[in-house]
């Protein structure tokens, strides 16, 4: 570990075990403190800091208050031939996506596509963390999950959606996968957090204060209410995510969410919908891959094109091999925690 | 048939049979020219010009050049049990958007889940007409396809996507539906194309001229470049539209159709992906339509938030009563059309 300033560099292994600790001293079984350092571990480790050790306290604000179980099982049970429920039993998501994944690859490839409601999950991370596993096993997928009223859909001046996150993810003909992971929103919740932490404003468009006003100010947002990105558009694909992860599978939109939780500071219980697709059912089983590929290649070579996942693909080389960089006393609430 | 100025107002019934004569004319049969004239005048019907009468000259111009097939009969073969293809054979879309429907409808109830893939297609149509019927069997859908090289992709100045909309259908309790169908553009190329011939600006952040320079100029956007929405989120959106409309059914990708189609004025050869679910396989088969409305109904008392699709109903009752206003010469070149 070795520290610059007001930051610590903290390699990986310790990380996540230092987060497991305290994880595991705040009633967290192995299985789950395992599964929700590992995604913790892999956030820090993309340079997405608003999912890091940045969550910890939330994770373990809501062990405390016993909203979450950290020795929930999840159940899996079939609805249809190409639908399968995953029931969290009040746990946090990374062992049911886990418990998913491995339920919907196989119905995927069986049926073409399948999808997987999960219910009863306390969602706190990052979702191209959850659907890269399954896009690795040569799957293309997609997620949606709603959160607590944080957006205020367009024309409105009060926040009604959550921040409402849809992830896409596609196989890479190397192994590797392209996924993008993006909020209704037009910021991340998580980066408006850290900014209002760090004392830094947001561009204009983020959100609006408590009256209604565009503001610049991320702890006036906080209060005020996010806006989505790309004004109606935006609101609608918001909306759209709100009907699939909690209308279509019997959880609570953000609006119960905000009137259910307790708010501790932890995520509140809600639900997610996984959908997997095998590229070899739909018609172009030989040719799909190097089809794509070619379109991606045109696709970066244009300008100044970064593909999704660009970024993080850079960040993880790195910070293997560097540790991730963190305020120094989030770490040492981290080592302390729990 | 009355008129104001240099507009014509048209009843519905007569629009349909006018255009149902020209397609006849040139060349469609019965069921092609029928099915093609429903989905034009539906659209003009709802008040969206860019997708009615004013599409007709691109169809007819298809038609003439041996493009399309307008005696084209669709193929259905299964793909695996959850996917169907249906191969349009060079055909129009409405006539095999039809059979996509009917081969998916009941497979979706089945599995819980299902994809229809549209492959040998040419869709010049809006998406929301094709997705609607099977939104009143009470089935949630979801439907992408790509086109032509339209949208610079974020930080590119060149054209490379297309307009790549998306529609997302949820049924309402009255037998109704929910339905948005959103260009990843900032703006749909058929009202561009409308602002530039009735000589309108645009908002800044539609497009780009040649050079790569925004402008608000219409006609310089259709030599230059559209822009997404929302910036890289809609451009990701955009992306994903492409690999689902067509990396994963083999289909032409938009730079593909782009060097493949003749530029006659008329729809590309191109895919369109189906998703149809059926809520009552996910869960919460008594409470899902209710919860569902209950959302909605809090959403649309929010301030000043219009539903999707609102404006759309609104115009279809008033439209279905008055008849739809047309420019005087599009009409009569629609009378002399074929």
């Amino acid at each position: 570990m070795t520290a610059a300033a007001d930051t610590v560099t903290v390699p990986l292994p310790e990380l996540r075990k230092t987060v497991y600790a305290a994880l595991s001293r705040a009633g967290c079984d192995h299985e789950n403190a395992d599964a929700v350092a590992a995604v913790m571990a892999a956030a820090d480790g993309d340079g997405c800091a608003s999912h890091g050790v940045f969550r910890l306290a939330g994770y373990l604000a809501s062990l405390k208050s016993g909203k979450v179980d950290g020795k929930a099982r999840p159940s899996v049970t079939s609805l249809a031939p190409a639908v399968v429920k995953i029931d969290g039993r009040g746990g946090f998501a990374p062992l049911v996506m886990k418990a998913a994944r491995d339920a919907l690859a196989p119905l995927a490839r069986g049926q073409g596509i399948a999808a997987a409601t999960l219910v009863n999950v306390h969602h706190f991370s990052a979702l191209w963390v959850d659907v890269e596993p399954l896009v690795e096993t040569g799957l293309a997928a997609m997620c949606f999950t709603a959160y607590m009223p944080s957006v205020a859909p367009a024309g409105a001046r009060k926040p009604f959606f959550g921040t409402n996150p849809m992830a896409f993810g596609w196989p890479r003909a190397d192994g590797g996968t392209l996924i993008f992971d993006q909020a209704s929103a037009a910021m991340a919740r998580g980066e408006i957090m850290i900014a209002a932490r760090e004392g830094h404003t947001v561009p204009l468009g983020t959100g609006i204060d408590k009256a209604g006003n565009q503001t610049t100010d991320p702890k006036e947002i906080l209060q005020g209410a996010q806006l989505p990105f790309g004004g109606y558009k935006g609101s609608s694909l918001a909306m759209m995510v709100e009907l699939l992860a909690a209308g279509l599978i019997g959880q609570p939109f953000s609006f119960e969410a905000g009137e259910e939780d307790n708010r501790d500071g932890g995520p509140p219980r809600g639900g997610v919908l996984l959908l997997a697709m095998d590229p070899q059912k739909f018609g172009d089983a030989e040719g799909w891959l190097q089809h794509s590929e070619t379109f991606l290649k045109r696709l970066s070579r244009l300008d100044d094109v970064r593909l999704p996942g660009a970024r993080r693909a850079a960040n993880r080389a790195r910070i293997a091999r560097e540790g991730a960089t963190l305020p120094a006393k989030l770490w040492k609430d981290a080592i302390n925690a729990g």
